[in-house]
């Protein structure tokens, strides 16, 4: 559990597309984002206020996360500076870079000095238990994709906040670097061990109230040969009484597979509904979210009415027409 | 890779359910199984000469394999005074126990002293890639299974025997920790973190000659939702030109998951070859193996007939009545 609120530190990114995990902060969890700070020719700014170190502290700032891809997997001596004086002013640090926190002497010293916590959020810190399998009370929502990098966080993210307003128990539960950054909590599962990948998922989503809603992100796709099995573990680990599907439809390939088409909307529904229904026999899919940033808005609408009307299930870009009809979908459930 | 002959340890195993290592090693890679040696109280025999260390040394053997698990997960005193007399005389340790060699102090001095190398084939050595889909040459045969432990090892291990006592091209590719010790390699699969899976199964199954077959061990079940992913991995991985069905016929339900009944076997073709075929596009099921060892032996041939008649597949019990077929239909392929 990383304590909040935040102070987003964005380093010397050179433009907003380095800082995606402090803009899914900024956007997801406001309340978590007090402020950001930033190095000489940083190109990135999420319109929050720039506070330094001391200002961002007296608000109440209790963690700097980095927010922001570093260069060439090394921590430069410009950053280190920043992070060992946040240390020293009882921050604690949240990183989800490849090069670990905890690998920088420094960094580790200053944090035994000073009493604070480095939380390297790509390593699991649990020893997540096998799967058993057993029905946990409450309900769980999942998205699948016809590929990676679809929009299966942004659907889970942005159905949360609905729910939420609307007055629902609903808990975004993160299985990634960026969705645990954001949340402060979560399971990275594509660092964990293959015979707890199951487990990890029932951990993360325990039992709960029975009109509760557990809205677990997403990872991979069964039809990406390099992450599939992460999907499967997540699909039979979740036990999702709802599947959303999740596509981008001006993709040309698998991502980063050239030699891989996606499969259909139809194909995804016929081959993971099946296999949720070995953990769940009532799941059900509630409807399709499509990733639209590369269409037009005329574009856009029209391909969602060919879905819903090809499907027989709401579809809708949530992110740019929001998710009610899909919030309909689960709240009739 | 294990320097080979064995000399296989069996310690104090109390009966040969506990030696199943040291029998798996016996049966299908014999040429490696120099002798056994065993300590008082041993109530399992491979039929195997008892040999000492220093006959067996004389005798050639490279590596003492413990073909036992331990009791309570403890390498007993006992044990020990043979592990390190065995490293003084200049074996190699291998062992698949849950407690690692290498967490023992003493028998990690002995080695460096004599120069000697502790194999804990539980934990991965290769830093294995992410996977990349990229058509390999060669052909590969991967055994699927309505649950686990249906006999999908001892599937692969005997089409493999039979394919290379008939002068084909067949070389069997370990993923689990018996597999690894039987034949000296391979990929423990479920040890591997998450994201690489798949990768360290296209690591294990390299590019080949054309008409040379890699008889990829399984693991798991699509429909055993603790180790699901592994499974997929594994197929998506391995880019299998041929499945077989692997089936216990007896089984109330799903090993370890009392309120999990197993899929049919029509359920276990439909859900895994179209799986199989985004990986590869050309695969088949080539036919179904039947553990039938508690069933008598009419009752095992008319289980047989009936799956033949209604599967349209060539269907046997590769360990009781040979894996002729199946090596017929991969023949064919």
């Amino acid at each position: 559990m990383i304590e909040t609120p935040y102070l987003l530190f964005l380093g010397d990114a050179p433009d907003m597309l380095a800082a995606k995990v402090a803009i899914g902060i900024r956007d997801w969890r406001p309340e978590n984002a007090l402020g950001q700070i930033r190095l000489p020719g940083c190109g990135a700014d999420l319109g929050l206020p720039d506070m330094t170190l001391a200002e961002a502290r007296a608000a109440g700032a209790k963690t700097l996360v980095i927010g922001v891809a570093n260069r060439g997997g090394v921590i430069s001596p410009e950053w280190k500076k920043v992070l060992i004086e946040a240390l020293e002013m009882d921050y604690d640090l949240a990183s989800g870079l490849h090069n670990l926190l905890r690998d920088e002497g420094d960094l580790v010293a200053a944090a035994q000095t000073h009493g604070g916590t480095l939380h390297d959020v790509r390593v699991p810190t649990v020893g997540y238990p096998i799967a058993n399998g057993v029905k946990r009370t409450g309900k769980r929502c999942l998205a699948v994709g016809t590929d990676c990098s679809v929009g299966k966080m942004y659907t889970a993210m942005a159905m949360e906040a609905e729910m939420v307003a609307r007055g629902m128990k609903a808990t975004f539960r993160a299985t990634g670097q960026t969705g645990i950054l954001i949340t402060g909590h979560g399971v990275p599962l594509d660092a964990v061990i293959a015979d707890f990948m199951a487990g990890s998922v029932e951990y993360l989503s325990p039992d709960n109230d029975p009109d509760h809603w557990d809205m677990i992100e997403g990872q991979g796709s069964l039809f990406h040969v390099s992450y599939s099995g992460v999907t499967l573990a997540l699909i039979h680990g979740g036990q999702p009484d709802a599947l959303i599907l999740c596509h981008e439809p001006t993709r040309p390939h698998m991502r980063g597979l050239p030699g891989y088409t996606l499969p259909s909307l139809e194909t995804l529904r016929d081959t993971a509904l099946p296999l949720a229904r070995v953990s769940n026999p009532a799941c059900v899919v509630a409807g399709v979210s499509v990733n639209t940033q590369h269409m037009d808005e005329a574009a856009a609408r029209a391909y969602l009415e060919k879905v819903e009307a090809e499907m027989g299930l709401p579809a809708t870009d949530p992110y740019r027409f929001g998710p009610g009809t899909l919030v309909d979908a689960l709240a009739a459930i």
